[in-house]
């Protein structure tokens, strides 16, 4: 049984998302952490986890597709999908929920957990319901099952936040088309069985910023697909972003995903829910972080009294409680929206900026309060702050946001 | 027909709510605006507002009154009473929206407007739930009519925070009280033709922090009832706060409200409410700042563009819509979770800490977007700033919200 | 004796300027307070400060007058003019020190503390080192003797940071000027005996943005020129601020001050130690209000302990020392560069727009930390905080200082 | 040349100091770069840069000596030691410089070029003033060549801020004492050769928090002397941190280092010092953070301009220069405090709280700057933030220095 429902009003998702935040709460705990605990130090030494290249090894990436392959059987890594191509169809509020409870539950320190279910842009969503049926066979399929990965490969090193600054191209001969360029971050690049590129495929709409970008599903076997590196950030050791280039790559026509030259609207199909997953994430681990600040200060003492009975420390813990419970509720908003039917970008824009910069206070103010234990890779409050860094300027940056939102303000659009 | 319901979901109030709003806000056009557009610049001229004692002079007074009987025959006045008392019983998300529609209507520039509906300290309320029939005839009927008004006589020079350094006394003599004290702080008080006064009646209760404080209402015409002055603040001539002065007051037995010896928790019981208006004028007075810098900014031209094309202007303007939907939400979660019957008193107070800090900096970030247009007295962006400034500090300052949250906190009231 | 020299060396001004503080203090003690006494209540009730049109009442001009000349007599009005034009030729530091001494010593309180010294826009100043004989003699000598005033008619309704969009014409006819225009924001616009108008002179240089405005100095009593309105600020009675026209007022050739077509160039010459000034009485309301609020709440008791031991309070109140300190070394900092013989505006640019931002955020704290206390008429806080909050706009907003500052940024001037 | 001396006054340091800063960057250039190349990816590929156990690899270790050893013959290994026991006795004012230079000049990337000087915890210092004829040859001789380094064992997992909660005890047997106990945060802990361990010798004066504390130093090699962990942080592979344990370490009567009962004085002496070299990093680390975001940003191009062109940039960037600006001066002004023989101890407190806090204001906007580049391990502002993330809590936390300016504020020290 869960305690939900005893707070907020808003706090309340009913009783369908409840269900399934226990079920998943489950199978983390009965099938995700018996992985993780055999895994040992491969997960909490940073040197084993990773090789020499910064991949993740053989053992790592062996558990995360056991864990998918479970979770598919189970119906949780699916469950997003849509129904018509056969997944579990579940909405905006459950999405939201289902990734604030993950990271909130288990924290970065068992992060296999988060493997489960699958993002819209590194395994089965969405962005296969207009695909050709071999495309829907060959590729679909075995994302659907858990046993493969993709990439989504769309921004450059020159095409951040401005995507019209797109240099890969696809030129098409005969019944195939001929991919040529340089990707740069991409998640889940260095491991991926598959990629969605995006490339240019005609070069006067883009011009006029009005299309000629297309996406197309290519394997990652291919001859000229090549994974140049893997982004090492933070300092660490390895991590899952990689750089990648394609000489000559070529793919079959049936590979095209969505209208031809219409790739860009495509490819931001995803960036809504995105939004929504990364605001879910930041108050998850938030949440999280603050509950590690109160527990560890109620009991540490200094000077006689336990360091929680000092406002120097409690107040601020004070203020980021004040504001996790904004941010959640900004997510729990755009979430409904989204799930009313109406477009929800400039709530999941208000609720992504706002999250992530919430995150970013409250585990450095719970950082703080742990003292130097804070820094220590035992607890974990640095790996997710880092994290959650990234996310600030990932998936529309703080400016992006604010452009966003500007533009809709002059529009009239302040029904906040 | 109002355009709400188009954005978000929790924007939302239902139509009952919405019927209301609309209707409230045809009163002030109908009823209220002539009558502010007649005392001219008795309103705008603040040297003219008020007499040489920092009191309205007696036009406004007169207007106030008007004001308030014909909003309650039309039934807003007293829409938040009781209905076992015979009000109109609207709940708590009524409560918020409908503070938050006025000051976001009407703003400072129209504060008469505000007269229109009771708060619960100065007008009729539940507080007369459990009062003598004599109490109820002669005292809480005119102030259901509009007639008169009164004011909440809790707080003192030096119990403000900690009201368990009260000094004011009740002590009884046959079948009266007889109170003696000073209190500070009385919004209305200047005006007010009662008074609800809270009085120790039990010294050895008091220093046990456990109760021994008595509410009475008094007659402001009773012997030895004195405003000793009309407090002035930000350097203005006049305002509705008083110094009120209690010598040998005589009050019948039953004048006493709520229980004997336990008037701070019947004192206490408005406060969730409390918060909830100053969460929802903190928020509608954020969105008509906001409106007046985006508006001001589009149209005005600096250097050959709209000063809003700067994006050293526009942000700071997105990041203030970004919290000020924050803060509307929460206001509306704490509304809905006590119209749920819960308590609410945690959401109340973190939407009333987080509203008025956020409408600090909405209205601050306002100003400085207009420039030096936005300090004068034309645009009633400082009036604004200043109305709200005082409720960082009344009703729960914010620093006593914060030690109620962190006590929650720490309690494991944690479902944020 | 003073007390400096005891703590942190760049606090140590030197022996010269400490006797220049010293001579001041006392001259405010000796001098202006006894004035201020036999005023009364005209300067603490604002009802009676001002007259019906926001101006203030003949009393109070009279004793601004006074203290003017007596202190024009001690030499302290006129010691930052130039020695050339027989000033006393104080230097960056001192006009630093003096008026952050002033304005800590004396706070908005005793704000007639601060006419024993004449700012360069609205007293005599280095803006008549170039002026004709004439002007020296009938317009600069009764500056000088501090019988009279003037104000510096520059910025326009739609002309305010951006000063090329100037409309006001000066045309010549004969041998004299005439002009034409609306002039907005004038210091000491509504009591002005002279005025310094910036004029179009040629407008195919203004419309290159390269010259065609020049300066002259206009007789208030000039047929044609009018105080507008005096603008009220903040929702108060009065102010110092007026809105001026002219109406074919005409002026003798020889008003011309600087050179034709360079007004814009000599009118910001004294834009670099208006910032020092403005930094300097930022720091110095600061310093006042912080040891308001360390006394206040070392006296007040709550739940048993003086205010000041809950960190709640007190850790705010560290980091507005923190903050305030740094404001001070800017400034001090700016001066010693002015005085080197360097430019200073780099320096001066970031003490001011640093000391404007932390004194609103000192004042604002002093505020909260006082309480219900910290808002009235009596303690000047409030009107401390709305003095510097209007400096936060003019004399260079925020927004134009850091426009100019990443303008150096980019140019290389990195060396902060 | 330098260029120092073009801005502001207090940006000029001397020539003295000119000349160490100038002749340190060239024993950097030609002894510390070659080394640094000599290593390639050992030191720039974190899983080769540490060993399993989270230590640096013998060649990373033999490289700091070879460096320490080189600058040690030039004297500047050595140069903040004093005079009397054969150091260069530079004051406080170069202390911040040469640490304010080294940062600014070399950043993370060349952390090498740190190890030129030695930090008075772990090398050579004035903590051998008062040492006897033995330590002074056979320990402290050897740190000042070079060879040798050490650690400074004084906080324990109970003993953070509170040292009074020290458990480590070392009691007197014949001619020696024996050392039992935990430490914990030792700063070259896994490295050092010696340790200046601080254990309770009288129980009676800990209690009453008079003293009670002493100082020793440590042979590494000492039998019961061990190095517990290494502490990794940040999730990175290794750290300078260790956890040290003391079973029955045996040290003779002449290792005692300062007076019996008073080592809590003793080693708190160097913590001005400290904070000066903390104050120094911050800035300078954060001088060279701000530059790199300048100059990617007006290389790199978004929607038709440079980044910088974008006041959403550029504005957060000027105020990093300005808080920049404001934390270089105190850090000099604590500096030339100290050097003119006062305490300073109040000054480099807000030197330090205020450089630290806004390093981390300043390097996270500059990883904003520069977008996904800004976390990558090649630019190296991740690992920068993270080294001053630390010294938000390290050596005096934010809170622990709100509490001493506090406390001097209470006392009447307000000359800020």
């Amino acid at each position: 049984m869960t305690t939900r429902g005893t707070g907020s009003v808003d706090l309340e998702l009913g009783s369908d998302i409840d269900s399934v935040l226990d079920a998943l709460r489950d199978f983390v705990r009965t099938e995700v952490l018996p992985i993780e605990e055999k895994l040992g130090d491969l997960l909490t030494d940073p040197s084993r986890t990773y090789d020499s290249t910064g991949r993740y090894r053989p053992e790592i990436l062996e558990a995360r597709r056991a864990i998918r392959m479970r979770s598919a059987e189970a119906g949780y890594l699916q469950m997003f999908v849509p129904e018509s191509i056969g997944g579990g169809g579940l909405g905006a509020l459950a999405h939201y929920a289902v990734w604030e409870d993950l990271y909130h539950r288990w924290s970065m320190k068992h992060w296999l957990a988060f493997e489960s279910v699958s993002h819209w842009a590194t395994g089965p969503s969405h962005l296969f319901e207009h695909s050709s049926p071999r495309v829907r066979e060959e590729i679909f399929a075995p994302l659907m099952s858990g046993e493969k990965t993709m990439c989504f490969a769309m921004s450059e090193p020159d095409a951040g936040s401005d995507l019209w600054q797109m240099r890969t191209t696809a030129h098409c001969e005969d019944d195939h088309w001929i991919i040529n360029g340089i990707k740069q971050w991409m998640t889940n690049g260095p491991y991926a069985d598959y990629a969605i590129v995006f490339a240019v495929t005609d070069h006067e709409q883009l011009a006029r910023r009005r299309g000629g970008i297309s996406a197309f599903v290519v394997d990652t076997t291919s001859p000229g697909y090549r994974v140049d590196s893997v982004i090492k950030m933070f300092g660490h050791v390895g991590s899952n972003e990689a750089i990648l280039s394609f000489t000559d790559v070529e793919v079959p026509d049936d590979a095209l995903l969505g209208e031809l030259h219409e790739g860009l609207a495509f490819g931001l199909s995803g960036t809504t829910v995105g939004r929504l997953y990364n605001a879910g994430r930041s108050v998850g681990l938030s949440r999280w972080a603050l509950e590690q600040a109160l527990d560890y200060t109620a009991a540490r003492q200094a000077f006689g009294s336990p360091v929680l009975d000092y406002q120097g420390v409690s107040f601020p813990l004070a203020t980021c409680a004040i504001e996790l419970h904004a941010a959640h509720l900004m997510g729990v908003n755009a979430a409904r929206t989204i799930d009313a039917g109406r477009s929800g970008a400039m709530e999941a824009a208000m609720a992504k900026a706002y999250s992530t910069e919430v995150a970013g206070r409250v585990i450095d103010q719970a950082v703080q309060a742990l003292g130097g234990m804070g820094l220590t890779n035992e607890v974990y409050l640095t790996q997710a702050w880092l994290e959650l860094r990234a996310v600030r300027i990932a998936d529309g940056s703080a400016e992006m946001l604010r452009r966003l939102i500007v533009g809709r303000l002059r529009k009239g659009d302040r029904d906040l």
